[in-house]
């Protein structure tokens, strides 16, 4: 297959996605909706004219087919998710599930025999946008979807996802009795394209990256820094215990021991998304006596989140006491990072470099299905492709020069471990 | 006068102020209103009740005199404001007007002539929390109080500020001609007791202190720290432009400034006391690309003032460089600092040394009357009296052995000038 004929099916696929599931500002998909279904029919009609086997899994996800000779031996799977944010764009989830079918079709076109079996899996509901729950599709494979989790509502219908798997055709009764729908052992690999959500490979000038994680974190959504509110004009420094000084000494602190913690080598990013004064109270001239704020610290390693976490707490106490103000911790909510597996990355950087391409590694910030499928025990790897814009916006923007670049890696790296 | 009768006097003045003017919950005594009007008339019957001359300034202030013997020398000033913020406490303001009756009343009995004459100005509309504006009382008689302030509506009624001084009498065209209506020249100084709107009395366990000055300040209401919004995942600490990191770490340098400044005995304030990311566009995993803050700095000195500004628009820019950010900045605001006079300062020190008091020196981080009445050129005092729970609420608690006690050396400090 020559580059054109790829460059030919994808740009046809694409321009397909967009046209079914335009909302008028950018794309919708909506998981287990009509968006989704609109993108499904169209990689089912393709992969069927391609003569690829087309069926759902008892989730309702669309698996494409490619029979190896070795019917026994595990099958490597590939994909991304099909469905979208809210007026998202076109390429965050639609370029792996177009790269995985490009990938299928052309080699299903080659007639060229490969021992494995290769698996499309284009999945449901993986943004969190229409559920507060995210990688649905594939955690209903691995029995990962709980009795809470299948009773939340849609944030717009109500109805709950448990109504709305069974309605799409999902075996309700196996994902709710939490069955593992899909053996691990039957899958030799979970390879997954996707754009970049991050500006790493923009910055760095590449067109794709090999990820070599997925990072978790440590977060709270509320911690509440109580000091004692006073006249800003009558309050002498030693006299005060201002939570805004307080909390900014906090920061700066956090920020330094980040700091050092990259130079060392160690994977790391630091966030307070939501911080203020408290509007009920705060004035111009008024000592704030309260900061709300969010931590968030996101790491593909686990022990440098524990770690971090610890410098977390501990400053927290040292500037509570210098500075006579305390702080008080919500709930402390956490996600587990995922490990892609250090063959497939290695086989994708070597493919990459046999290809003329850069072989740069690069941690994924955002999660991904592909951290669903590492941690079900299954070797995962990752592709992220150049794009602009961030995603989740109708501005996402990846050249398909860069994406092609990377369905050539991942082509190699699946063609060297099916035949 | 014993301290007995002082005693005595006092709190049945204090009782009187707060039957007439108690809300149900803490004090009104609102401007040009009906409990400030209750409150001067209490302090008029008693004045003539104690054989002083009572009258009205052209600014509706009420005046009780105290002749002296030689009618040409320059008169001593002293009260302080009759009204109160809503729902505030009785002492604020209060403490000097009983401080200055009680002070005439025990002169007036013991019948001790004097060679400078004494007046007691009961001064109306020094709280800003009824037409925005403060110091209206004393302003007026210095022709302070522009067009503008004259237009400005009742906070409640929306009645103008200029047709509530007409109505209780005072002479609203010379007002608004901004004449004089207090010769400065005529006045050798002004003498204000007031409780202390902060701490430090208290963290130093002493009855009063000497007010050295009244701070000044500049302010920016609204200081914008514009960065870049993004996936707090996704992007690595060196694509960041975190307006919370910025903002910290500009927070954190202004109070090692501050600190230094300290050091070298330099007096200084400095406060955010609004401070927040962009409620419409924050999250917990978004790097948060706005914060909002205010910035207040505050001395008695102008170079320190302007020195610390400078200090924080070159942090700005430095920040700013460092950390891809821009600071905006909204109109600046400033009010001059007051100096209180060294002679009397020194007068009122040496007076609570003989009479075994301490004489500790402190700035006014609030805002006075004797700023204004320093502002014309009449040499000014201040004396603060402990007070436990700050002011503009309920809780003021201001001992009556300490109020004596200021009261002692003020008494003292003006029969040493006036005889």
């Amino acid at each position: 297959m020559t580059d054109e004929t790829d460059r030919a099916f994808c740009e046809t696929l694409f321009e397909a996605f967009q046209t079914a599931t335009f909302d008028g500002v950018g794309i919708t998909r909506d998981a287990f909706g009509k968006g989704e279904a609109a993108a499904i029919e169209i990689v089912l009609r393709t992969a069927e004219a391609a003569g690829l086997r087309t069926e759902f899994d008892a989730a309702a996800n669309l698996v494409v087919t490619l029979p190896g000779t070795e019917a026994d031996l595990p099958f490597i799977a590939c994909g991304s998710h099909v469905d979208s944010v809210p007026q998202g764009g076109n390429f965050d989830g639609g370029a792996g599930v177009v790269a995985g079918l490009a990938i299928l079709a052309s080699l299903a076109a080659a007639g060229m025999p490969l021992r494995r079996t290769l698996k499309l899996f284009c999945l449901r509901g993986e943004e969190s946008a229409y559920f507060g729950r995210a990688y649905m599709g594939s955690s209903a494979l691995f029995g990962r979807l709980s009795t809470d989790d299948l009773a939340v509502p849609h944030v717009v219908s109500g109805k709950p996802l448990a109504e709305c798997l069974r309605d799409i055709g999902a075996d309700i009764g196996r994902i709710a009795r939490q069955e593992i729908l899909l053996n691990p052992a039957a899958v030799a690999a979970w390879v997954e394209l996707h754009i970049e959500q991050g500006p790493v490979l923009t910055a760095r000038d590449l067109p794709i990256g090999i990820v070599t994680g997925i990072r978790g974190n440590i977060r709270h959504r509320v911690v509440t820094c109580k000091g004692e509110a006073g006249h800003s004009g009558a309050v002498p420094r030693w006299l005060r215990r201002d939570a805004v000084f307080a909390t900014a000494e906090l920061i700066t602190h956090l920020d330094r021991h980040w700091r050092t913690l990259l130079e060392r080598g160690r994977d790391l990013v630091v966030t307070s998304g939501v911080f203020g004064t408290d509007p009920a109270e705060q004035a111009i001239a008024r000592i704030p006596g309260t900061v709300y704020f969010s931590f968030e610290a996101r790491s593909q390693n686990v022990e440098t989140l524990e770690a971090f976490y610890d410098l977390f707490l501990s400053e927290c106490e040292g500037i509570g006491e210098e500075r006579g103000v305390s702080f008080i911790f919500d709930r402390r909510v956490e996600s587990a990072p995922a490990t892609m597996d250090p063959g497939w990355v290695e086989r994708l950087r070597k493919c990459a470099r046999d290809l003329g391409l850069p072989d740069e590694d690069l941690p994924s910030g955002a999660g991904h299905d592909a951290a669903v499928f590492a941690g079900a025990g299954i070797p995962s790897a990752m592709i992220f492709v150049r794009n602009e814009n961030g995603s989740h916006n109708p501005n996402e923007a990846m050249a398909m020069d860069d994406f092609l670049a990377g369905v050539r890696v991942m082509r190699a790296a699946i063609l060297e471990a099916a035949r």
